[in-house]
Order: C-alpha cells, then structure tokens, then sequence
C-alpha cells in the first residue's frame, strides 16, 4: 500500500491577518503524514508594488510580470510570504523548509509564449523533480513552496500557486495517494458568490460543464478548477476545494471534485 | 582523512551589478568539492527601505531592524537575491538550494539583548544544525544562505552575514577540514584605505592586535576580522579576505588570516 501525502494550497489573502495565519499554520502543522504547502502573496505584492510606484496589471486573475514586476514578487512570495510562513511552522514542530522552483532545480517552467496578451516573465510548469522533493520529504522535511519557479538558464518566472500545487500533486501521484487541497476564504465553489451557504459538494466533469453552460461558476474559479480536474485525471486521488477546516477534516462545507 | 568544504562569504554590493554577479556566481559555480555560498544584500535593503518610505537607520554597520525594516530585509535577502543568486547558479550547473536559517530549522538565534541601543528584529547565532546542513550537502546540493535566521518561536531575525558564515564554518569544521572565503569589493584588508594596492598578505591574531592599536585597521573591518579568527580558534584551518580571484585561487593579492 502506497503512502499518502497531501498538497495544501493556501490564498495569499490567508496570509495577511495575522490570526488567519496562525488558524492555517496551525492547522497544517497538526496534520498527520506528509504534507507540501504551496502559497500565494498576490495581494501583498500589488500592496507592495503600488508602494513602490508600480501599477499592478492583472488580466483575468493573472499578474502581467514586467521586470520590475519579478523583483517584487520575488521579494513578496520567495522572501516574505514564505519566511515568515516557515519560521511560524518551525515554531510548532513542523520541520518546514521553504522553496522556489528554482531551489535544487525543483521546478522548471517554461516562460509564456506571447499571443494576445505578453504576460512577461511568467512561467507554465514544464517538470517537477520528483526524486528531489521525496529525498527531502524522506529526509522528515515539509516542503513550502512559493510561486516562483525557473527556466534554467537563470530567469526566475512567476508562477501560478494553484498550478503548482496540481503540478506537484500530480508528479507525486505515481509514488504516493495524493491528495490536493485548495485552502481559501470560501466555503468551497459556491452556486451563489452572496450566498456563503450555496457550496456545491460535490463536482464531477460532467457537473462542472453544466455548471459552467449555466454561467454559475465565477470566473475567478475557472483556472482553479481546471487545474484541479487535471490533477485528478493525471493521478491525484481526492481534490476538495473550502476554508481552513479541509485541512482537519473539520469542515463540513466544502466542494470535493471527482472525475 | 577529512573531505574539504569552503564556505564563502559574498558582500551585498556584489549583487547589484549584474556583470559581477555573473563573474561570482561563475567563480563558485566552477569552485571544486563541497561548498556553501552566504550573502548579504544590505545595499539593496536599503534602497527598497527608502522607497517605501522607511529611513535606513545604521549604527557602526549594524541595521536597526524594526518591525517594518525586518520586512524589507525579509524580502530582499530571503526573496530578491537569494532566489536570484540560485537561479544563476542553477543556470551554470551547481545544485544550489536557497536557506534563511527557519529553513528546515538550521540556524537558532536569540534576539540581541537591549543595552546601549535597541537592534531590534536582530539576532545572534545560536546553533547552527550541522547534521541537518550536512545531510543536504550529501544530497548534492549547494546551500545558498540569506543574513535571516529566527528565534524557533516564529521570529525571524536580521542576522550579520559576517557572522552566518563564520558560524557555518565553525560548526562544520569538526567533520570537515573547513576553509572560509570573505569575497568583496577590495583586494583584501588594506593598510591605507585610499591605496587599493596596500594589502596586508599575513594577519594573525597579535599582527592584529598590532594593526589595531596603530589605527590602521579600518572600522568596518573590525567584526569581520573578529569573526574571522574566532572561526579560526573554533577549527577552521583557513580564512582568506579578498576579491572574487580568492574564489578560484587566482588572486594573489588578498589578506590570509591564520592563529
């Protein structure tokens, strides 16, 4: 019987109340078995991108990452975000190590072909290494891994948290049962986005077309979804999208997504 | 006998010239054997502090760190150019793994007592967790370490890069036959600062004594040499002080501590 790890994705905006992020590490450091944490910083960054007089520019939900653009969410997701979530983590037993793509060539992508729009220095997901990460995780270490990855050949590109978290869920499908958990402020993918009790609890292929014909489901899910269903078809056991209690088992109202 | 590791120091100001950078990185890069890489990045903090509207506030080359200043100094060493120095690396073939000491729990500080002045967010080293920096230097992989350490409560800390490296070097000096390479802008410790050409070739500890009491020492050389020759009285065999030429041993001009 294969062992089981879970990836939690976390929102960047969980990161900024203080007691939030308290409730989350929390949460992930009581939980059993191996676990790998992914996290955002999108608010954080165009907070500190503004402070520094650059307007950020986002097209359906993504970052258009010029070059200074890559400086601040450099400093917001590898530096901030994911120190601050490691040192809390470590306070609580949990032996975390934090992570970019780019640390032990973990992650290499590949920056976005320009079509309609130039989105600059942001990366797609080309391979995770696999041994790596299970000779860290072997080594009783907890990955936390930020939204930054790398070509190769020393560009650093900005990467979308939620496919990280599906990537690296799905490259460890084939060694371990997987799990993927999308952590954020909702009760799960919700019918009505002003009504917090209308999750919908459960959510397969066929379900999610319907949905999506019917004009339910907000845009600001697609990407999310889209990235959880192919973690399922490339091998990921269980994806449940909802608040903090997911990660516990706590939580009642969530949406859990199957083929 | 021992295997051979060189911990190398690199100053902040080498980072932001990209052709230096690229210089650096290739020296290491092409380095042989073990070896671990930590760096500063206080120029930069600096320029990110003022343009978020935080004065800098140095005293005898140590940063006040409050609580927003820890912040910048959170991104900029842990995020900008830790990442950025990993990516370069990665790129020309070294294994390199970005660390603050929270990571995987490596380096402990306490946060420096208030006396004469409050430091703030600042700590000194503790314990350095040799089992676990050596199992990763195992793997294969090169530890790139940022001026951050925390206290294992879920404080991070501002920590003197200086002092990171000689600490490393110290701790793992008793597995290793452990050299400590001080790389910056100038040939070496100088005898007239004006004179780039007045390298001191030998210094040990009553030269330096000697040195000091003429005033000839410079006054930002000072905790660099004090932790330098305690490196030296904790095991380590060889401190040198020097340009980025000490790296691949092509330099002859650079200062060689030794007891």
């Amino acid at each position: 019987m294969k062992e089981r790890i879970t990836v939690v994705k976390i929102g960047g905006a969980l990161l900024e109340d203080d007691s939030l992020l308290d409730e989350i590490s929390r949460a992930f450091a009581s939980m059993e078995g191996m676990r790998i944490l992914v996290h955002g910083g999108g608010k954080r960054a165009s907070e500190v991108s503004r402070a520094l007089g650059i307007e950020p520019n986002l097209r359906g939900g993504r970052r258009i990452t010029d070059a200074k653009t890559l400086e601040v969410v450099t400093m917001v997701y590898g530096g901030w975000a994911n120190k601050t979530l490691v040192a809390r983590l470590q306070s609580m037993g949990c032996n975390a190590i934090g992570l970019s793509g780019a640390d032990a060539d973990l992650i290499r992508a590949v920056k976005r072909p320009v079509r309609d729009i130039d989105f600059g220095y942001v990366g797609d997901v080309g391979r995770v290494a696999v041994k790596t990460l299970i000779s860290l995780l072997q080594a009783g270490l907890t990955p936390v891994f930020c939204a930054l990855t790398h070509d190769g050949k020393g560009q650093l590109l900005n990467t979308n948290a939620d496919t990280i978290a599906a990537e690296i869920a799905r490259a460890l499908s084939g060694e371990y049962r997987t799990r993927l958990l999308y952590c954020f402020d909702k009760n799960g993918v919700l019918r009505d986005l002003n009504d917090p009790d209308s999750t919908i609890p459960r959510m397969d292929r066929s379900t999610f077309r319907e949905l999506q014909e019917e004009g339910i489901i907000a845009a600001g899910m697609m990407p999310k979804l889209h990235n959880a269903f192919q973690a399922l078809e490339g091998g990921v056991e269980e994806v449940r999208i909802g608040q903090v209690g997911i990660l516990t088992g706590m939580s009642n109202s969530a949406t859990k997504l199957t083929l």
